[in-house]
């Protein structure tokens, strides 16, 4: 077995190497290689372990071409346009000149000091580039992959992702096509890497960036954004809501190998100064093509909370917590009028089909802590996201559906089984769940309880939670600590969904541990900086990391060593089909052998 | 609502406030305070947390009297013998001449550089105490916590942990004299303030801590086991195995107000120099009788790692990880003879029903990775572990069992299942489990995922895991974290569970949250000098800690703002029972009434 396929083998061929990564000195022993496809140009990234027992596992990858030695990435210039070509031949989409970027965009209001107003374009100083949209109107005219999959088409994108995960191109048409699963990849997003989330594939996760009104700047939004998706994030989540929001977004789609969603609410709020009830339909539209323009990939939409639901939350312990819900829930109280998300969903859905954008159907009445788990308000809510759902899908709008929040274990299920059963299996995209409300400082742990838990049953995007979740702003060190419990509870999910190949990464980190391999451990552990830092605090010296003990017990008591020793000792014979007799000869024999070789259990340092 | 009992309402009476706790510069809100019993000197602690609301939420505490300003202690003392009273008051027991404290107690094979043994008395300064055990033998003669409750006693360690669990005594008694719950308390361990182990009650955090071959040191362990009880360890296992077994026990039982567990075969493995093949009953017997004048309160056991189940492990991917189990594994090897511990099993239980020491019944073949999760060599253990569980039962020995270890997720709740039909709902201690092994220096999370888990479907007691698992010894921080893991888990299970008043603490955090009550949020928080530091990091200044919005939106778009402004303006008016007309009337009025006071869904600061 010299090519372990561990979690995604990305296909039977043999990944193609870059070279050593660019940390060199600490990451021995990883590579960024890629796996070829069928097309020019449709090489799929995937992170190469190599062990020093001469085996490889090949990892899932969602680091980009910054793990890349051979890729010279530049902020300032974005990434290459991977897309591109596949966009450009398929022929049904033209560059226009898109809707002109104004100072409000920004969250300005008004004139610079210095007169006139700021040169937007000149902020992010990479390539000027036209928008591009669906040349053709309706529902036929959708340039999205919802459509291509019902036409039978098997696009470059969807090749990509059957490379990712390990599955024909025909399974993953087939589940976009059903609407069990989408692609995200808006027109204008074209350095995106194709990714899927469905329940048929592995369980991805979102980590949330975005500076607000107290903290934060454009430039650090970006660095968490590379951040995230080097410690495994599958998308970003850009919900910045102070000033500089275009311009932020800008830089993230620009420098993004992964999707990024947005809710456009916020932004359209900024547009009416935070006065929720000045919002209209116009204003928000406006601020959907904007980022569709931009290359957002899937935009959350409040459309749920309906103007007969907001009652519904009013005697509830924690109200409103989701932003976007108490927003249209504060707009349709003020106007005493149904929301005008709800009221012109058809036409949003246009819009999306023209740029490829994916729905998250926004679950604004979440509960906010596990008293409101699983009421009428929620539920409500949920009954309309369905059919919010089989208008877009109608529509050739991918759509996913987000779900809660907070929820005590034993109402997990309920969630995803009612989901999964109102919205037609479409993705189901969950916040957590938070299994208990008790520990501020620590919800990435209750909420990464609950996420394993709904993600086994079959949720396809979990959405992060960090340690300062209802404390703060995460920083970078929260951001990691969130994917990293978020990575546990997707993979831990799909090895209990018995996703092929996931199990795999487990079994080679478990023989690296019984085998001593200390390094392996590292360099196949999810995190194998901390690892690595953890067990030198112990035992600082380089020949440890080749002892072979473990530095709980130390040399003398270590039970792996002992259970190596048997494992030796009754090496080549299996006990599997064999009689009692059989075994019970056995046993007398290896312990004779044993008792001849001196009854030693610890084997020798040297050994 | 003045008295609001979360989680565990110690009783209908008021606890009695000792005043406020040690920190009070950091603490102020929260206080030591005791619930009387009927008995004399019975008095239970509780943690009273006082809002800024004038309610106040009644906690289970076990940080003992290390927390309360009215006590002076005292580590070269020890604590006050709360138990001795009733133990001395039951007459069943004696005082007499304990086996001599020998320097090969203490790792010590040599006499000293300066000539003769090191005076072993000298090393813990406390008062000198007789050891006690049960004045006549047999089954009878049994001085347990089973015995008792099966001849329709309540003692007072029954009254004790009513009051702690919030149920009658005799539900307490009942379950106890079935065999589905342990009270562990040793006669010789007085200073330990009662709990009890069971799924019919809270589920119980046990944190591990002992120093190695490789570092640690006596005072380290005793910091390690008050501040593992002060973060919320219900039980605490010292598994020393280095110099100073003998004597770091002594310190650690002296001072520890929660039941002390060990593993005798390591420290009987110390005294023949680490050769496994060279334990003897005689030996193994001799430090269990050590132990349990010391005062230890519950033993593990690796009774059932049979000689002809130690080839079933062979061919495992990661052998045998216990270190118990592997000791055991090998010593049957050596001699090709059934376990010692198998074999005596009843002169065994006739020692710890002397000084009711309740067994752990170990899970030597436990899997060390999930692929040997659910196999042949743990469920033939299982099996009997279930056998000696009835064995123990019937001599009157409170018992435990413990369970795995490395589990994906969908094969846990065979687990349970099967542990409770073979074992005849003895309480279940398990170790995580595990739900995946690919993220060493997280394994805190990834079997925190599984604890919580388990714990709903039945299990009574959780081993902690901290991040150090697999890597090296915990220190301070990685002790607090693995102990605040496993609250979580052990938590989020009892509210899954519906345990009476475990959702309240949720509750009244749930109410501070939404209310914008920082410092209640804080005081009610698992950890709140963590809380409060996350959220000083973006809002440091104090008035922030009353500002009405969260660090993560800022003052303009926090969604608890807008919601709480909808809830006040529904005010009063429930919209439960209410038609759908009534509703439509009730909300074009609200409207209108919104609309009059001007649209503010943010609420000024001064509000």
């Amino acid at each position: 077995m010299t090519n372990k396929d561990a979690r995604t083998p990305a296909s039977t061929q043999k990944p193609t190497e870059a070279s050593v990564g660019k940390e060199a000195g600490k990451s021995i022993g990883w590579h960024k290689a890629y796996v070829e496809g069928t097309r020019p140009g449709l090489r799929v990234p995937v992170r190469q372990v190599h062990l020093t027992n001469g085996q490889s596992v090949t990892l899932y990858d969602t680091s980009g071409p910054y793990t890349d030695p051979l890729v010279d990435t530049d902020v300032r210039r974005g990434l290459a346009p991977v897309r591109e070509n596949w966009i450009t031949a398929r022929g049904d989409t033209e560059e226009y000149t898109g809707r002109p970027v104004r100072p409000e965009d920004d969250g300005i209001r008004h004139t610079s000091p210095r007169g006139g107003l700021r040169n937007l374009d000149a902020v992010f100083p990479g390539r000027p580039r036209q928008p591009r949209r669906g040349r053709a109107g309706g529902v036929s005219g959708a340039v999205t992959q919802l459509a291509y999959a019902r036409r039978g088409e098997i696009t470059p994108e969807m090749e990509y992702v059957a490379i990712r995960e390990n599955v024909s191109p025909e399974v993953v048409r087939e589940e976009i096509a059903a609407g069990r699963a989408v692609l995200p990849a808006n027109v204008n997003h074209p350095e995106t890497e194709p990714m899927i989330i469905g329940k048929r594939f592995l369980v991805k996760v979102n980590a949330n960036i975005g500076n607000s009104a107290v903290t934060s700047s454009i430039e650090e939004e970006v660095e968490k954004m590379t951040w995230a998706t080097r410690w495994g994030a599958d998308t970003v989540m850009d919900l910045s809501t102070g000033r500089n929001i275009h311009t932020t977004r800008e830089w993230v789609l620009r420098n993004s190998p992964v999707p990024i969603g947005t809710v456009p609410l916020y932004q359209a709020l900024e547009k009416v100064d935070g006065r929720a009830e000045e919002l209209t339909w116009e204003i928000y539209k406006d601020t959907v093509i904007e980022q569709a323009e931009q290359g957002v990939d899937y935009m959350t939409v409040h459309a749920g909370v309906r103007l007969a639901y907001v009652p519904l939350t009013a005697h509830r312990k924690t109200g409103i917590v989701s932003r976007g819900g108490s927003i249209m829930a504060a707009w349709c109280l003020a106007h005493h009028k149904e929301s005008f998300l709800y009221e012109n969903f058809g036409e949003l859905c246009e819009i999306l089909a023209a740029y490829d954008v994916t729905y998250s159907l926004g679950d604004g009445l979440r509960p906010g802590s596990i008293a409101d788990a699983n009421d009428e308000a929620q539920f409500a809510e949920l009954r309309t996201l369905g059919e919010l759902n089989r208008i877009a899908r109608r529509l050739n709008v991918q759509t996913m559906i987000e779900g809660p929040g907070h929820v005590p274990m034993h109402k997990i299920k309920e969630n995803i089984d009612l989901q999964q059963e109102i919205c037609d299996e479409a993705p189901f995209y969950t916040l957590g769940p938070l299994t208990t409300d008790v520990a501020p400082a620590y919800d990435h742990i209750t909420s990464g309880i609950g996420a394993a838990m709904i993600a086994w049953w079959g949720t396809a995007m979990l959405c992060y939670v960090t340690p300062k979740e209802h404390l703060g702003l995460p920083d970078r060190d929260d951001v990691k600590t969130g994917v990293i419990t978020y990575k546990i509870a997707a993979h831990a999910a799909d090895v209990a969904k018995g996703h092929p190949g996931a199990q795999e990464w487990d079994d080679a980190l478990s023989d690296a541990r019984f085998e001593f391999r200390w390094e392996d451990q590292f360099n196949l552990a999810l995190d194998p900086d901390t690892a690595r830092e953890f067990h030198d605090k112990t035992l600082p010296a380089e020949p440890a990391k080749t002892a072979h003990f473990c530095s709980m017990c130390g040399p003398k008591f270590c039970s792996m060593k002992i259970s190596r020793s048997i494992t030796e000792r009754f090496g080549g014979t299996s006990a599997e089909g064999a009689s009692a007799e059989e075994i019970a000869e056995g046993m007398l024999r290896k312990s004779k052998e044993f008792a001849e070789a001196g009854n030693r259990v610890y084997l020798p340092l040297t050994d």
